[in-house]
C-alpha cells in the first residue's frame, strides 16, 4: 500500500536534515528515505543547468525506491526543479520555498518581509516571485548570505566568531523595516538562535524546515496518504554521495536518534541507465 | 478559468468569519463566497443527522455558484461531513480540524495538547482521533466549553464578566500539564486575548482560523489554483439564513472592510429541488 511507503527527501547535502528533524517530530509514524549530494555540495553557486541535472539524478534514484511523496529540501534545487517535478511525477511533490512564504504572509503585520539565502536562491528571485504572486502589497527585502553555509558545515553554530560573521552578513537587511525573516536555506535553522539574538525580538524568524514539515503533513492528509496504523519503529534510511562517517555523525547529532542507516551512493547507476 | 473563481466558505453562523478574516489577510487576491446558517446556529448541540443535513444544504447551495475550493469553517460540521465531502466533490475540500492538529503537533514541546470546543465537536472525538492518528505519543485533554459561543454572539469579547465565565470554563483543562491549546471552534479566536491572559505564557494558543487559512494557501498552491493575476478589488459575497443587518454589522466589524455584499437565503431552492 502506497500509504505505508516512505517520504522521499533530497538535498544538496546535510541542510535538508533540518527538514527531516521536523518531519520526525511532527510525523513520528512516517518513514523517511533521504539523499544528500554531499559530494557536490553546495548547489548555491552552481549554474542552473548543473543544479537541474544533479537534482534529477537524485529524484530518479529515489523513484527506484517506492516513495509516496517527494520533498525537495534544498532551496536552490526547489527554485530550479519544483515546477517540472510537480508536472512529471505522479506522487505529490513539495519544495521548501512556498511553505516559508505562506508562513511569512501569516506572521507579518507590516507587510514587509525579509529573505536570506544562498546566491543561487536569492538570484533566482523565487521568494520574491512567490510572495508577490500571493500578495500585491507585500514588500520584500532579499539578501544573499554566502558566509552562512560554510559556518554550518564547520559546525560553528554559536560562539563569538560565528556571531561576528552572522552580524556582518545580516546588517544590510536589518536596516530595513522588516518584521519577519525567512531563513531561505535549509542550513540556516542551525544558526537560528544566533540569528534571532542579532535580529532582536521585533523580527519573527521563519524556518523553512519547520514550515515544510507542516505542509507535508497537510498534503499527506489531503491526499489520504498519512500512515495512521501501527508499526514497531519507523525506518530512516540515508544516502550520501560523500563520506559515510561525516554524514552519519551529523545526522545522529542533528536528529538526536541513534537508529539510522547511512549508505553511500554515487548516483552512477542512474546516470548510466540514462546514457548520460 | 477555475483559478479565477472564488473560495467557498460555509459555517453554522458568524464564527467562520474568523477564517475569512485570515483568508483575506493571507490571500488578499482571492475572492470569497460565504454562507452562514445563522438562523439554525449553533450546530454544536444538534444531533449528527441534523448537522449533516444542514451542512449539505449549504454545500449544495454553494456549488451552484462556481467555487474552486470548499472550506468547512465550522468544527462541528467538519467533524460530521468532511470525509464524505472530500469523497463526493471534485474540488478540494478543507475542514478546520486538521489544520489545528498539525499546528499543535508543531508547537508542543511536551507532547501534551489541549482542545476546547462545543459539545458536538468534543463529543465527536475528532480532535483526539486526528492527533493520535498522526502521533502515538501525544496526550490530549479535551473540554467542551458551551458557555463560550454565547459570549461571542453577544459581542462580549472582553470585560470582567467575560473573563469570569472564560476562567470558570477553562479551569479543568488548565490544571493539566498542556503546553498548547487548540481553539477548536471558529468563534473562539474573538476571545483569544482573554484566553491567552488566563492560560498564561506557558501555553501556546492555536487558532483554527489562522491555521486553516494557511492550509488553504498550501493546497491552492499545490493544486495550481492560486489566483496570481491582477484584478481591481476582489469580491466578497456573504449569504446568511438570518437577518441581514445583524450579519452585516458583525462582518464589517470583524473583517474591517466596507466593501462586502450580504444577501439572505433560506436555502429553500436547494431543499425543493432535492425533494426534501
Amino acid at each position: 500500500m502506497l500509504v505505508e511507503k516512505p517520504i522521499g527527501v533530497i538535498d544538496s547535502g546535510v541542510g535538508g536534515l533540518t527538514v527531516v528533524s521536523e518531519l520526525i517530530r511532527q510525523l513520528p509514524k512516517e518513514e523517511i528515505i533521504y539523499i544528500g549530494d554531499t559530494d557536490r555540495c553546495p548547489y548555491g553557486p552552481r549554474p542552473v543547468e548543473e543544479v537541474r541535472k544533479y537534482t534529477w539524478e537524485m529524484i530518479d534514484y529515489l523513484l527506484k525506491h517506492e516513495i509516496k511523496m517527494l520533498v525537495i529540501a534544498c532551496n536552490t534545487a526547489t527554485a530550479v526543479v519544483l515546477e517540472e517535478a510537480k508536472e512529471r511525477l505522479s506522487i505529490p511533490v513539495i519544495g521548501v520555498i512556498h511553505p516559508g512564504t505562506i508562513a511569512a504572509l501569516k506572521v507579518t503585520q507590516n507587510d514587509h518581509v525579509g529573505v536570506i539565502g544562498t546566491e543561487g536562491t536569492i538570484n533566482s528571485g523565487a521568494y520574491f516571485r512567490e510572495l508577490t504572486k500571493i500578495s500585491s502589497n507585500v514588500k520584500v527585502e532579499s539578501l544573499a548570505c554566502p558566509a552562512l553555509v560554510p559556518l554550518v558545515e564547520k559546525g560553528m553554530f554559536s560562539g563569538e566568531e560565528a556571531k561576528r560573521i552572522i552580524e556582518a552578513s545580516l546588517r544590510p537587511i536589518l536596516q530595513t523595516p522588516i518584521d519577519s525573516l525567512i531563513l531561505g536555506c535549509t542550513h540556516y535553522p542551525l544558526l537560528a538562535p544566533v540569528i534571532q539574538e542579532i535580529a532582536g525580538e521585533g523580527i519573527e524568524i521563519i524556518s523553512s524546515g519547520d514550515e515544510t514539515a507542516r505542509e507535508v503533513s497537510a498534503l499527506l492528509y489531503f491526499e489520504n496518504l498519512l500512515f495512521t496504523g501501527e508499526r514497531p519503529e519507523p525506518n530512516y534510511l540515508f544516502y550520501t554521495t560523500g563520506p559515510i562517517d561525516t554524514f552519519e555523525k551529523i545526522a545522529r547529532d542533528w536528529l538526536s536518534i541513534d537508529d539510522i542507516t547511512v549508505k553511500r551512493t554515487d548516483l552512477l547507476s542512474v546516470i548510466k541507465e540514462k546514457g548520460m
